[in-house]
């Protein structure tokens, strides 16, 4: 399959956010093209005038929840631990690995909307969210969620094997669900697997107060500074929130290279607090954003996630420079590809994955152009995705979904299953 | 023009957010009924299937400058003083009215997308805005900007007379820019204008800390305790932004039943800070919201506002279950109309205008329906916008606007005018 985008302006995110104007082309699931427009004798099955639209490499959402979407806007408005021992825990023990396939489904069909083409997702049933993302065409990195006794490892093994030999849309991370989950004895083993591999480790690290505060407790450090001292990080990897993080957190993740998953929405909604980005950003840590789960966001759009980075840094910081818009846009794009391990995604570029999004620059909320970069981060949303293309498959144009299901049967679906869990 | 909505669920807002199944129907600017489905032979001019979609009466943006739109994305990331003075004002001042008329209607137009369906606009040149709204079939309640010297207020007590005779679409309110442009003089003859017309009184009010800072090196006392000095408050009338409210002026607001309208996202990204709402609410104070001008902001999207004014309410108070979606959707439609004086838009009845928005609930992000209002605060986001009816016309559906010129016009004139100016 062979498509040709013409008339377009082209953000290839390469380098900078700068942007130009000519064509882009794939060959099946490769760029095969990226420059000025051409006189060409090639055939393509699909010539697509871009009308003077934005091509840009897709989001990458570097943490998530997909499975999660049962729970959207079923306890909100309550406080953190009452909505987590509650609500969430007693329904999630009830969930199937048939649920979390459905459930994904619908994650997938939100991601599309919002110009996201692949996720970063720890939740259950790896097979099923596997299958789901398959099934669909959508582009999923699994990671990790063990959490809990030793024993527990074989699983993390068990499924890096599998995922990484699996589909060539989908690979694996080492991760688990977080240190006040997990017993010391499997972080031990996890730090040990991630060495005998020599893959990066990933969790959810500092994301409230408390959290840190229990584990200084415990350990009499951080968890950072506690991954640290178990070998855990020699190979890279990331944190997820790094809402609390001190000096020498930070100083571990820029001598580490790890990734700072920031996740703006959810901490805000959860009232978990700002992360310091801004300070993250002057000692060069890596950063990238994640939605978090539906859950506790409620939405899975990156355009919201980009305003919020920025706008909570310029409120914390009381500097309305802080954190600017194109430092902002690398996150979501190039930031959460290198995080995730897509190397070949990163960028609009030949040879790169044909991962790509058109941005409709005809809409109120895009003019005037005076500053294409500013206009997504400032002012863009959801309406502005004209089309998601994944491994060179459209799978979301003009509002409709090319993914081989009718939306109305997974909407369906989900219900069903929010009904029986309600 | 007879339009009846059938096959749809239906908020009325009346008193509160529930939701009930039903048909809703129009005669010319007026409903003229709602209610359970009926077998009748009416005759109707067209009848819409609204597949079990919701109808909402329309947002009400209580606070903002549409003409700003040639400054949104030219000078974001910079801190407040040089944003102001170095690129705003100079700008501000080469704006022809004819520029206003044009910047206006690309405003107009992201309102639409947005299910606003009137707004309180406070920019130069009233001629231009009223004219604006007129043409596309907006409605808009004008505020009065004045500043500088007492001689000001014949232009505010003119434009009184003029927009509250001009065209049912159109409205006036006595207001002026700010007590940090207005010399004493002129807020002395504002308040005695209030009395003698019985009319309310808006402005700008303790936006910035310094802004207050200032006001009690000069005046002795905050910007509310001296406009309530100055007689300012006996007919009602409210300020924009009241970021920075001691216990005294929350007192002053609520004995004189004033209306706080909060612009959460332009006090984001200007590094203005939080809004106490949750005191404010506690207190019984009067609520809106505005999304303030498309330079500062830089979206006007009532969506993002919702979830902003709630989640940065749970950051501040570090309580997830602050500000519940429901008091925040009580906000944006039924306390903005009330605080524009727009007692016949604020709720979905028999004999009120007509002005509707149907939100579709059959998008990923509405899905699965376990709380409609939740889902609208948390996750709702421009694509769910499908129709918009302002009036008794609708004036945007499905993606479409039909204002009466082509959009391309409206984008094409707004560029021409960033460029002159940039």
């Amino acid at each position: 399959m062979k498509i040709r985008f013409y008339n377009a302006k082209i953000m290839t995110a390469e380098n900078d956010c700068s942007i130009s104007t000519g064509e882009l082309c794939t060959c099946d699931d490769i760029i095969s093209y990226v420059g000025n427009e051409r006189n060409t004798d090639e055939k393509y099955d699909r010539e697509i005038d871009c009308q003077g639209n934005l091509l840009i490499p897709g989001f990458k959402n570097a943490h998530t929840h997909s499975g999660m979407t049962f729970l959207r806007s079923y306890a909100d408005d309550l406080p953190l631990r009452e909505w987590l021992f509650d609500c969430v825990f007693p329904r999630e023990d009830k969930l199937t690995p048939d649920d979390i396939y459905s459930l994904t489904k619908l994650a997938i069909l939100e991601y599309l909307t919002s110009g996201i083409t692949s996720c970063f997702d720890m939740y259950f049933y790896a097979d099923s969210i596997a299958s789901a993302a398959v099934d669909m065409g959508f582009r999923m990195v699994l990671c990790g969620s063990v959490s809990g006794a030793s024993s527990n490892v074989k699983r993390l093994q068990d499924e890096y094997d599998k995922f990484n030999n699996y589909n060539k849309l989908i690979s694996y991370q080492l991760g688990f669900h977080a240190e006040y989950t997990a017993e010391l004895e499997l972080m031990k083993e996890i730090s040990l697997l991630s060495q005998s591999l020599k893959a990066p480790v990933y969790t959810h690290n500092s994301e409230t107060e408390n959290e840190v505060k229990e584990c200084i407790e415990r350990y009499g450090k951080t968890p950072t500074a506690l991954f640290e001292e178990l070998g855990m990080l020699e190979y890279g990897g990331g944190g997820f929130h790094c809402v609390y993080f001190d000096d020498n957190d930070m100083e571990i993740f820029r001598r580490r290279n790890l990734w700072a998953v920031t996740n703006p929405g959810s901490n805000t909604k959860l009232a978990s607090g700002i992360a310091p980005i801004c300070i993250m950003q002057k000692k060069g840590i890596n950063l990238a954003i994640g939605t978090d789960g539906p859950a506790s966001n409620n939405c899975l759009d990156m355009f919201r996630e980009m305003f919020l980075v920025t706008g909570l840094q310029k409120l914390l910081t009381k500097d309305a420079s802080a954190c600017t818009a194109d430092s902002v846009l690398k996150m979501a794009v190039s930031g959460g590809a290198q995080a995730m391990r897509l190397n070949d995604c990163d960028c609009l570029k030949i040879g790169k994955k044909a991962d790509i999004v058109m941005i409709n620059l005809n809409r109120p909320n895009m003019q005037p152009i005076n500053n294409i970069s500013k206009n997504l981060v400032y002012s863009g949303s959801k309406e502005n995705i004209k089309l998601t293309m994944i491994n060179g498959k459209i799978l979301y144009e003009n509002g409709d979904f090319h993914i081989g299901e009718s939306v109305e049967n997974i909407y369906m679906k989900a219900n069903k299953i929010a009904e029986r869990l309600r």
